[in-house]
């Protein structure tokens, strides 16, 4: 058990296991996905392609890990449940980027821009497979049948949010009534119920009995305030502090919380603008700047902002709930500000 | 417990619990995703169509739930096992019809014709998760966790094996050189495998023991045969027998037995037509008809239909090998028959 309580050393410690524990269960895997898998993952070279090199962050597997040594339980025991939170994301972000067009992730070409759409699918559907058989290593970790059984309910129950969430975030691009409480059930759908589970599962499996819904609060409030920055960096941010191309947002119409605030608060003028570049089936890269500027001139930025940091202190007010040692807590509470502040 | 071991009642009568089992569990999905499952499944029209009607031949819970009744188990207790194994073939079934391009099933457009390929992304994604919830039902109907956990094993291993089996499927549309064997292997991944899991689930559920293998090596055979039955239907097949469009398997270029055989039984002439035809990116209505025949004067017909029925035989060999009463058996044997025997 790790007796550490800093964030740095913590995390980089849990980076390296769950990274081993997923090369394990991926390795599971039948050979031809097999190797769509450690490309996607960042492990190998496809071809000529330097390889993507870079392996996503783990934030989920780590909030999982985190809240387990919050509630003083042993984060090696679960490292499959860490493993899982990471499969079922990264399956998600395979068919994601077919879904989005995405042509790059972490600047190597996506899955699909490879073997096409249809080994894509595939390939996604596989890391959900791979999910399932990684949660069952819990076993051999000495965590029982109905500590896994609550935690298939859990995360199969995230599952169909994030599903439900995929679907209504592709279905408002096509929309222009869209209010701003539609967007914040969307996004917490799409990625807050997976932050949830992560904090939750993390604490449930190291036994914090009733404490375990205050983690899934935080992880929930942490999400929510995470994807609005993201929304935030997918207009402002910079493709080095993103990892995905700049402008992707803009471009594909995204109903993000920057552009329903803009829409509702912008002058007559910039309002009739804003619906004429959204009529088109794509924005153009030249208005893409004019798009920004409207969404400022309008305090949609600076909404957005203060909203996504609401969502952080009532967070942290949660994690505070739950009445645990603040020396324990410090770690996560450090995670959070790094998830929410990257681009203050 | 059903006493009648009368195939066309015990269908019947699972049927109708498994369909029920079906709706309960997909009643849990999510608003948007739940009704374009319901229209996948036949249960609703979907603005004015009317409606698929058709729901699918259920053959994998039938078989699930009579090998349970031939060990002498209580098929009632494992129907949400059965709905689990068709909540599984659904969703490959939805991301298939994506994949191969088809406009059509059972005579109704498929999902990814009406919503778009983005929301049958999804749309199949969440029948997998319901899979996931279905199969914890198991517990409220006495099975053990235990139990409950080989059960997960099985099915996800499954996928994995779908999974690998489709990308097989849709690599060798651009392959010339895919041998029998090839094939074979192929199929044995995206279609027997699953039938091996649903007669050998049924089985260890009504605790088979030892019996169980039996189970899962009759359900492999009777899914290589049913596979092979299914390629030979997909050329010389009525769109009424199928419920596919006719001609579908040429015109995609799908490597089946019968094209396999062709290719490498063909004399000199009809082996370059099929190579200038094959190397199209998709074959010609006019020119179908041309492979058919080249296909049959290569003897590509009957060989099929000849390792069909070795596949069926020794299906039924590893049923007498089970060593249970024979009265016992009638229901799968017959079941058997129908599978393979409804295009002689």
């Amino acid at each position: 058990m790790n007796t550490s309580f800093k964030l740095s050393e913590l995390s980089a410690s849990y980076r390296n296991n769950v990274q081993a524990e997923l090369k394990d269960v991926i390795d599971r895997c039948p050979l031809h996905l097999r190797s769509i898998l450690r490309y996607h993952m960042g492990w190998q070279e496809e071809g000529n392609l330097p390889g993507q090199g870079k392996s996503g962050k783990l934030i989920r597997s780590t909030l999982c890990l985190l809240s387990c040594q919050a509630i003083g339980g042993n984060p090696a025991q679960i490292f499959p449940a860490a493993a899982t939170l990471e499969l079922i994301h990264n399956f998600s972000l395979i068919h994601d980027d077919i879904q989005d067009a995405s042509y790059e992730r972490h600047g190597q070409p996506t899955v699909w821009r490879l073997w096409g759409q249809s080994q894509a699918i595939n390939a996604g559907d596989i890391m959900f497979a791979l999910g399932i058989l990684a949660l069952l290593r819990l076993k051999q970790n000495g965590i029982t049948d109905e500590e896994i059984m609550y935690s298939f309910r859990l995360l199969s129950e995230t599952c169909l949010e994030i599903c439900e969430g995929q679907y209504l975030d592709i279905a408002y691009e096509n929309q222009f009534d869209i209010t701003i409480d539609d967007y914040l059930d969307m996004i917490r759908r799409k990625t807050a119920v997976l932050m949830a589970a992560s904090t939750s599962l993390g604490a449930y499996l190291a036994k914090a009995g009733e404490k375990t819904a205050y983690f899934y609060q935080f992880g929930e409030e942490l999400g929510m305030a995470y994807q609005i920055c993201d929304d935030i960096l997918g207009i402002w941010g910079t493709p080095e502090s993103t990892g995905k191309p700049v402008n992707g947002d803009i471009q594909q119409r995204k109903k993000t919380l920057p552009v329903i605030y803009g829409f509702k608060n912008s002058n007559d003028q910039d309002k009739t603008k804003l619906e004429e570049l959204y009529s088109q089936k794509q924005i153009q890269e030249e208005d893409v700047s004019t798009v920004a500027m409207i969404l400022v001139h309008a305090g949609a930025r600076d909404y957005a902002q203060n909203l996504a940091k609401q969502h952080y202190r009532q967070a942290l007010k949660y994690l505070e709930a739950s009445n645990l040692d603040k020396a324990c807590l410090t770690p996560l509470r450090e995670m959070a500000y790094l998830l929410v502040e990257r681009n203050y």
